[in-house]
């Protein structure tokens, strides 16, 4: 399943064969991933990307987390120790479509020669601030993409580009109504309310 | 603005200063926050989150720009050289977790001690391998907080939690829907389809 076609790097015989055995069985379809992080101080925390689960069974490929910083800049009472959280939103989104383009792409016989993408989103702080104002969260977010190909037309990769943002799994999460359910553990040092 | 009270590393000063010149000027609180990135190959990209521009200026407080490796694992075709798209979008609901639930208790003399998140995401990636099955999106994101302060009780701590659900924008943009416009511009080598 290694040595087979490659293009745009993505082997296609192990695209193909992955399809084939999600055909087969849905469980391999079925997957939980996970992010942490511990706050440091201020608006600073530091992320740790570490292994998922995949069909039940926690994948054993990473030897190690990725870690992230997060933060504001100064402005938001930061000290641009990282990127801030709706600024990596925006980086998922770019990489999602990257993936679905080339993946996509090779597939379909498209070589891609480059590709790039560009994104940006409107936001307004107010609510977050407690203020009165517009959503908390982004307005509008815009991507743009570059893309060059040797071997195929304009209308072909526009085809494909419009069916990248239906299946996108990032731009699904953000178009569309996405549950998320939070909760709190209050641990360590506490003080309990006395009635006076 | 920079001598005042700090708890939790914010400047309780500066952020009451800053909630009062938006309110006299709406105009300071439109940000708009951007990502770009290169494909390099296969699966794997760069990113990069530079300047941002606030009120209209590009804010040049951060000198050179934040470089992130997105990635998928070998089950997913890719080399693990970075965390993939959807789990950095729930890196990012940590992120703003933690920012809103610090500020915000600076704002009302509670001091943490520690706080972490804990963040997963149901995922099924039929809809993005082009076969039948659920959204391609998370299905369900699971967010766990674990917090302890030495000055205010649990029910204060659980409080703040559902204030700062209310008003992230990380969660407003997973848990109601965003408008996403993607654009395509065709670039360099191309090839156009002849009548045949």
């Amino acid at each position: 399943m290694t040595t087979g076609t490659v293009r745009n790097g993505i082997d296609v015989d192990q695209l193909v064969g992955t399809i084939n055995a999600i055909k087969d069985d849905h469980r391999l379809a079925a997957f939980t991933w996970r992010a942490k992080s511990v706050w440091e101080q201020g608006t600073h925390s530091t992320g740790e990307i570490g292994r998922f689960i995949h069909n039940g069974a926690e994948d054993t490929t990473r030897t190690r987390a990725f870690v992230l910083q997060g933060d504001e800049p100064p402005v938001l009472l930061g000290e641009n120790a990282g990127p801030n959280a709706v600024e990596l939103l925006l980086q998922a989104l770019a990489f999602c479509y990257a993936v679905g383009y080339v993946a996509n792409a090779a597939a379909r016989g498209i070589e891609i020669s480059s590709m790039e993408y560009e994104i940006e989103g409107d936001f307004d702080v107010r609510r977050f601030l407690g203020l009165d104002g517009p959503r908390s969260g982004f307005t509008e977010i815009r991507a743009h993409a570059r893309v060059s190909s040797p071997n195929t037309t304009t209308a072909d990769l526009e085809e494909l580009f419009r069916y990248v943002q239906d299946t996108s799994p990032v731009r699904d999460a953000l178009a569309n109504p996405t549950t998320v359910i939070s909760t709190l553990e209050v641990v360590g040092d506490r003080v309990e309310k006395v009635n006076t």
